[in-house]
């Protein structure tokens, strides 16, 4: 890599109205590789994540992390290797997970590296698409939100909308190999086929089959009740499942990706069984993942164990090529990916 | 008290659609006298609670107690003088605390004796309207739902609408005995000075100022955002505080009179901004007082020495009258009861 080598980069250039598209971004095709600065190392991208919460990220206003500016680079979690290094923590040729961005080359100074905003990974323990999967944000992401939030326990019966999605499908088979009774809500008969033949669910629902196919099927997969529902989606489905809670029942709001591209960033329907909470003695609870963050070791030394045994399996959905991002990225939010979406870079 | 002596009743005549008029009731002037059986306790009403929970006992369905059959006396807690006992637990003149029913007499069995539906009180630790109020089931209901689901703690920013209520006004005088900033939200101005200069709360907003009164008042007076919010009302209330949460906020749904004289018995709409549950780790949660019960000795003796020492105070709303039960129900809708609103019986 010389100074002549190109940096491809998505940079945000506005904020988007209902789902981003191309338009929103700059694509610059021939961007400087950034500088690699005393303390710090540089990374080239190979493989990048993209989740729901990247539509959040582009919005103005208070959230859990702040938004992307205008002009920077699309935030993104990526796994790539260390290209060169002036840090001793870190080697020529290593593999890591870091927040590299929708570009090629992504340098980290010394207090990112401090701030944990790039970490080695062990390609023994996974794939690097597993390490953005079942090992990287998803994973932690459902290991958490079941476990600590949502404190599945054997016998329970869980429900996780967006079963075949990233963070759906680890809960479905954490939850399984916790000892629950496992039913997932997806979209079609492939991914449902999926879930249950592939993943070992108990059950999962086709909510495209009818507009009754989630009360339906809850009726049917949930007799006594909902104790754990894990909401990736919001909307409708939310407010069904909510209909039939067990006492007691714990709801994990991990995302509501069928409200994400509302252009004022608001759902436009709140839950309005919401009183079930009332009825049922039930909780609704919101978790951001970067809270667990010092118990990540523990969540994926566990994780990769399964891996390991093959008692956890882990679906990635590849689109090849940078410059495909917006494209990519449209996807999730039409239900088109089957399994945890990711860019291949390098 | 003989066979002659009539025994004046309201029972359901139908479910109600909307707000409970007179004519949902069958009022009955000269019923019979329940039988007192063996092992069992006949009671003369004196004072009744009126409680928004009895909106939706009238409804069918499911919910956390079996709705009120059409032909059966409403039911209501109240206050009562033991006329007749074949109980060893009871002597004819005590004081007693149960379910007594819009009635004149009530009789218990001895299963509903076991089961606590009666239970002898002290009126040395509280007045029959204490005992229906701050020393009753919303006194419980406050004591649980603010500290076990709640858990609100020294130097929190407690927020409870229906300040001025049953449940609000024990709410927020608890919050101050525990070290919390207290802030009510009430209708109207003779509520919210009453709240403030007699109750001690830090602030209240009245909600019925201006359409931004909540809003506006939050900033004012929860800066740093609300940690606990003790929910009466629901509705729009709901979602203004939901967008004003601190981080790992708890949102104790009690109730949601705004809601309950829907004709479906459900909410028109739901707290639209739920998802600031996810961006701020927060928690919403249910409660039915009724899980308690092992515990209200420890509650109402705690509460009871708060009485005591001036701490507390208790207001009731009185009206006097068995016949005029229907219209006094209504000023629990309306807002225009101030204070705990206890129906004068005898």
């Amino acid at each position: 890599m010389t100074a002549a080598t190109p940096n491809r980069q998505f940079r945000l250039a506005r904020r988007p109205q209902g789902a981003a598209t191309r338009e929103d971004f700059d694509f610059i095709a021939d961007g400087p590789v950034p500088t690699l600065e005393e303390g710090g190392v540089l990374v080239r991208t190979e493989l990048l994540s993209l989740d729901p919460a990247m539509r959040g990220w582009m919005n103005e206003g208070r959230s859990y992390i702040p938004p992307v500016g205008i002009g920077e680079v699309m935030r993104a979690g990526g796994i790539g290797r260390v290209v060169a290094s002036r840090n001793p923590g870190f080697a020529e040729g290593d593999a890591v997970s870091g927040l590299l961005g929708i570009q090629d080359f992504a340098a980290f100074g010394h207090a990112q590296i401090q701030r944990g905003d790039v970490r080695r990974i062990d390609l023994a323990a996974g794939t690097p698409g597993q390490w953005l999967n079942v090992l990287g944000m998803p994973g932690m992401t459902a290991y958490f939100g079941l476990l600590d939030v949502g404190l599945a326990k054997a016998g329970d019966t869980v429900v996780v909308s967006g079963a075949a999605g990233a963070v759906g499908q680890t809960v479905g088979q954490l939850a399984k190999i916790k000892g629950c009774r496992t039913v997932g809500i997806a979209g079609g008969p492939a991914k449902c086929d999926w879930v249950v033949k592939e993943l070992g669910f108990d059950a999962c629902i086709d909510y495209k089959a009818s507009p009754q196919a989630v009360r339906e099927g809850l009726k049917q997969h949930a007799p006594r009740g909902v104790d754990v529902y894990f909401d990736n989606v919001g909307g409708d489905i939310l407010d069904t499942v909510l209909a039939k809670l067990a006492p007691k029942a714990r709801i994990v709001i991990c995302g509501a990706i069928s409200q994400y591209n509302n252009a004022n960033s608001a759902p436009t329907a709140g839950p309005r069984n919401y009183l079930s909470l009332l009825v049922n003695r039930a909780r609704m609870e919101g978790m951001v993942v970067f809270d667990y963050a010092d118990r990540y070791p523990e969540a994926i030394a566990e994780l990769a164990g399964y891996l390991k045994d093959g008692r956890m399996k882990s679906r990635e959905d590849v689109v090849d090529g940078l410059e495909n991002f917006p494209e990519a990225l449209g996807k999730l939010f039409s239900g088109g990916n089957f399994g945890k979406l990711v860019l291949k870079v390098a």
